[in-house]
């Protein structure tokens, strides 16, 4: 069941695995999640299949919803991008007026098909950054989440892999580890929003790795006492 | 005891914690290893320290012996260099001609200081890269063990670290991975020398969590099956 104290989530682009991994694991924890997509029917689509997943799984009435981008990160609080490179900046510039004053999450990885295995990080330093420029001092953007493979966050447990949380604002990050908690992660606090190079290139060495053993790669965080 | 059927190694800069750790653990795995520095006294001093440190464990014989970093670089199959970004450009115009068709390890961080918590990636993409260009193709660079904590090399037993291993010629890489694990951790094929910035950006990342919890993180793959 939705809880009404918590805050109202928007995903764009929610239609892709990780946004809709997302969404689920959102939902599950009792926020109310839109999803967002260029028209209202595909984002009605991944919201239905969304549905049956949960009631296949004897999961109670979740609140989903379905939006097109622009009417999705208007009625949300907190918004997450999770388009690809390509549609990062455009998607952006669109929702801009919707956005101000609240938290953006950035989803966004700069891989450079079809070498998607070797980092090519953008001029700006980070598609962080990119976001950062893009929307300007008044929106909270946060990095997260570029280092979690959909096909693990589809799953219903919880996942040992770990989230590096990137932005100007130490409010905003730690909203979004509560986030990220809420999903079945650890956040970390991993410093301003250029940070976000680290997770976005990372993300072209656990293509490497998955390649070579067959698998969907994460991080953990070693060493904490 | 030293085993001659290992390759003989050579760690520039090989008087700070990283460099002596990293001897410290392939010296007890039977490896001859070369202390170099910039002269002859301060590799001999720090030489001498690590014999003491290891006849205190009771550790036999080590194979460790220190030279200035031109002559390291020659006498030895492997080279480390394990020199502060500010020198890394000098140090290896300097070995170069003793390096060619070697494998150059670099585990140069491109730290700016005072900001190292600042992801700051150099123009060239990484330090890795710089090395690339600097040394030619004719030598084989690799990039690793940036994001292993010389306060854990320092401790006698394994590491829960695993380290990203770049490079361009995977015969190079998969050398590099048995010192990796002759270290006592887990090394991972992560993509050509540039993907080093994924590694690089990370430590500071890694730095901002060490500031936050009071530790020295590192980080593990996981999903692995």
């Amino acid at each position: 069941m939705t809880n009404e104290s918590l805050p109202v989530l928007a995903i764009l682009g929610g239609t892709g695995d990780l946004g809709t991994g997302l969404a689920r694991r959102w939902a599950q924890a009792g926020y109310r999640v839109i999803i967002g997509s260029r028209t209202q029917e595909k984002a009605e689509a991944a919201a239905a299949d969304l549905r049956e997943i949960m009631a296949e799984r004897g999961v109670g009435d979740i609140g989903v919803e379905a939006m097109e981008n622009m009417a999705a990160a208007s009625a949300a609080e907190i918004v997450t991008l999770t388009v690809p490179f390509s549609h990062q900046a455009s998607t952006l510039e669109l929702v801009k007026p919707a956005l101000q004053g609240k938290v953006l999450i950035d989803v966004t990885v700069p891989l450079v098909p079809p070498k998607v295995g070797r980092v090519q990080l953008p001029e700006q330093g980070s598609a962080g950054q990119i976001a950062q420029n893009i929307l300007g001092e008044e929106v909270h953007v946060v990095s997260a989440f570029q280092n979690v493979a959909a096909h693990h966050l589809q799953e219903g447990h919880g996942l040992a892999c770990d989230v590096l949380v990137c932005g100007n604002s130490k409010d905003a990050r730690a909203a979004v580890i509560e986030l990220v908690e809420a999903a079945g992660m650890r956040g970390f606090h991993a410093g301003l929003i250029n940070n976000a190079a680290a997770a976005e290139a990372l993300t072209s060495v656990l293509i490497n790795i998955n390649r070579q053993y067959k698998c969907h790669a994460g991080i953990t965080i070693s060493g904490l006492d």
